[in-house]
C-alpha cells in the first residue's frame, strides 16, 4: 500500500484558525478490514463547515487532536474488499485531509462519471452543495414564481448555486449579497444574478431597500451576523427566511451574534426555516436528476476555485473563510 | 362633559421606564364628531407592547411627549353620534390611559356581556391575548396530539392561556417558564401545567432538559433572550418556536440581544414563526366561540391581578414589566 499523507489538527484554534493550528504527516494506509475501500483522494471540497469541526465539539462534526480533518472528497477506489466497488470506481464519501481514505461501503458514493466530470459531485451534484439549494429552494423556501429572493455568501459554492436554482424556479428577482466588486460583477455577468449588493461596502439595509423596494419574500442565509440582520429589516409579509449556514460566525461559535433584528420575524409575519438535507432523502433523485439536467443544458453555470497540493489544505480553508474563494473552492489532491 | 384625567407621556425612557417619565393631568373631553362615541373607560388592559411604544418609534405604534399612552380597554359609551352604538354599551378598543375616551366607531368593538362579564374581553376573549393564544397554538404551532410544550412568561396573561390552550388542544406535556416559587406553582397547582421552570432559580436549560427528556416540539416564546437561548438548546427535531413577544427586550428596543442559539433551528430541522394576530380574521368567530366554552364551562381558568386608580397606570407599567402580576393584569379606571 503506498504511504499516507495527512493533515493533521495539532491544536484546537482560539479564535481565527491559523496555518498553525495544523501538521503535516506520512503514515502507513490503514490495512482494510472486510466492507472497506481504499480511496485514492483525488479532490477534497473545501467548505465552511470544516472550521466548526475544529472546536472540539460544536455545530457539525468533530475533528481531533492529531487526526485528520473532516472533508468531503471525490477519488478512486483502489483496493476494495466489497463486490459492489471495484478498482478504478469513482467514488464521493468523508474522505477527510489525507492522500488515501479507508472508508466503510456504506459511506461511499459511486458517481456515474457519464452524467458530468467527478468534481460535480462535489458541487452542483453533491448532496450538500446542489442537493441542499434545490431542495432547499423548493422545498424548504417554496418559492412562488415572481418572488424576490436574496442570497448571501451569493457568490460561494452553495450561494451561486441557490440565486441560480431560485431563477429557474421560478423566482421573480434573484438578488445575492457578496464581498467586493469582483465577486458582486460575477454574478450578475455570468450567473444571471438581477442585483449585487457589496456588503463590504456600507449600508446593506439600505441598499438592499433600493434592490427589493417591494421587501424580500425569501432570504437565503449562508452569512448570519450583520448580514442576516439587515436583511430582517427588509422582509416582506410572510417572507421565509432559509438557515443554510452561519459562515461569519464559524470562527467564534462559543459566543455566537444571535439576529438581533429577529422580531422582525414576529412583525412581518415571517418565519426562519432551519433544515438538514439529511432529511429529505426522498428528494434526491429528483434533485440529482434536475440538477445535472440544468447542468448539462447550460442552464447552470458552475465555477470552481481550484488550489492544488494536500499541503495546501490549511491555507485552502484559511482563504474560505477570508472569502478568498468564488463558486466552489476544491483542492486537488494527488 | 365630564373632564377627562390623563396620563401622558413626559419624557421618551431611556432604558428601564421610571414613574417620572409620565404625567397626570386633566383636560376637556373633546366634543364628538360625526362617527364618534365617547366612552367612559372602565378598566385598561396593562400589556408588554405599552413599554415599546414610548420609545418614539419602534415594533408597535408609539406614543407621542405630552400625549397619552397607547392601552386597550373596556367602557361603557356615555355619548354616540351613531345609531348603532347606544348609550350603556359596553366597547372594546384602544382607549388609551385616560378616564374617557373619544374614539371613531370603527375603532370599537360592541362586547355582549351575555357571553361574559366585561374584563374577559381584555383577556380571554381579546384579540391581543386570547385569540392570539388560540389561533397561534392552532393554526401557526399546529400542535399534533401528545407534544411537548414549552410556554415563557407562562405565568402571565398571555401566557397562562398559551399553555392551557396547549392542552386543551391535545398537548402531551405543557411545561411554563415563569420568574419565583409562587408563579411556578400556581402553574402547576392551579392552571394544570404538567411542570413549570423557574428561570430565576440556576440553569434553564439544564433544568428543561430534565423536563422535556425528548427535547421540546412547540415553544410559545413571550420572553426573549437568556430564556429564549436556553429552549433553542433543547429543541426536538422539527419543532415550532411561535414568536409571541419579547419582554425582555422590550427595555432595550435599540439594542436587542438576539438569540445565540438561533442554528439550532438549523440543526434541528425546526422553524421560528412569527405571527400577527391581524392576519387571521377569519379566525376570528372560532377563536371567540371555542375559548368562550372553554371559560364558561370552566375548562379554562382566568386569574386576574388588578390595580385600581388611573394615577396608578404608570407604576403598573413599571410592575408589569417588573413580572409582578400572575394572570391578566388590569388597571380599574373609575
Amino acid at each position: 500500500m503506498p504511504k499516507n499523507r495527512k493533515v493533521v489538527l495539532k491544536s484546537h484554534p482560539q479564535g481565527p484558525v491559523r496555518l498553525e493550528d495544523f501538521d503535516m504527516v506520512e503514515d502507513e494506509t490503514e490495512a482494510l478490514r472486510p466492507g472497506q475501500v481504499c480511496v485514492r483522494v483525488d479532490h477534497l471540497s473545501i467548505d465552511a463547515f470544516i472550521r466548526t469541526t475544529l472546536d472540539g465539539g460544536g455545530f457539525h462534526q468533530s475533528a481531533k487532536l492529531g487526526g485528520v480533518v473532516p472533508a468531503l472528497g471525490v477519488g478512486t477506489v483502489v483496493e476494495s474488499t466489497d463486490a459492489a466497488f471495484a478498482v478504478g470506481d469513482v467514488v464521493t464519501g468523508p474522505m477527510c485531509s489525507q492522500s488515501y481514505a479507508v472508508l466503510p461501503v456504506a459511506a461511499c458514493g459511486k458517481v456515474d462519471t457519464q452524467l458530468a466530470p467527478p468534481t460535480a459531485f462535489l458541487g452542483a451534484l453533491s448532496i450538500a452543495t446542489g442537493l441542499t439549494s434545490y431542495v432547499g429552494m423548493k422545498y424548504v423556501a417554496k418559492i412562488h414564481g415572481g418572488e424576490t429572493v436574496v442570497v448571501s455568501g451569493a457568490a460561494g459554492a452553495v450561494g451561486s448555486l441557490a440565486g441560480q436554482v431560485a431563477r429557474l424556479l421560478g423566482a421573480g428577482r434573484v438578488i445575492g449579497i457578496a464581498g467586493g466588486p469582483d465577486k458582486c460583477r460575477f454574478l450578475t455577468t455570468q450567473l444571471g444574478f438581477d442585483a449585487a449588493v457589496d456588503y463590504k461596502a456600507g449600508d446593506v439595509t439600505a441598499k438592499l431597500a433600493e434592490q427589493a423596494p417591494n421587501g424580500v419574500d425569501v432570504f437565503w442565509d449562508n452569512v448570519g451576523g450583520d448580514v442576516l440582520d439587515a436583511v430582517l429589516m427588509n422582509l416582506a409579509v410572510e417572507a421565509r427566511v432559509v438557515l443554510c449556514g452561519a459562515v461569519s460566525q464559524y470562527e467564534n461559535m462559543a459566543n455566537v451574534r444571535g439576529p438581533k433584528n429577529y422580531l422582525k420575524i414576529a412583525e412581518r409575519d415571517a418565519s426562519m426555516l432551519g433544515f438538514t438535507i439529511f432529511h429529505y432523502p426522498d428528494r434526491y433523485a429528483e434533485a440529482t436528476a434536475t440538477m445535472a439536467g440544468w447542468l448539462n443544458s447550460g442552464k447552470l453555470i458552475v465555477h470552481e476555485t481550484l488550489e492544488v497540493g494536500l499541503d495546501r489544505f490549511p491555507a485552502a480553508v484559511r482563504g474560505l473563510l477570508d472569502g478568498g474563494n468564488t463558486g466552489k473552492f476544491l483542492l486537488k489532491v494527488g
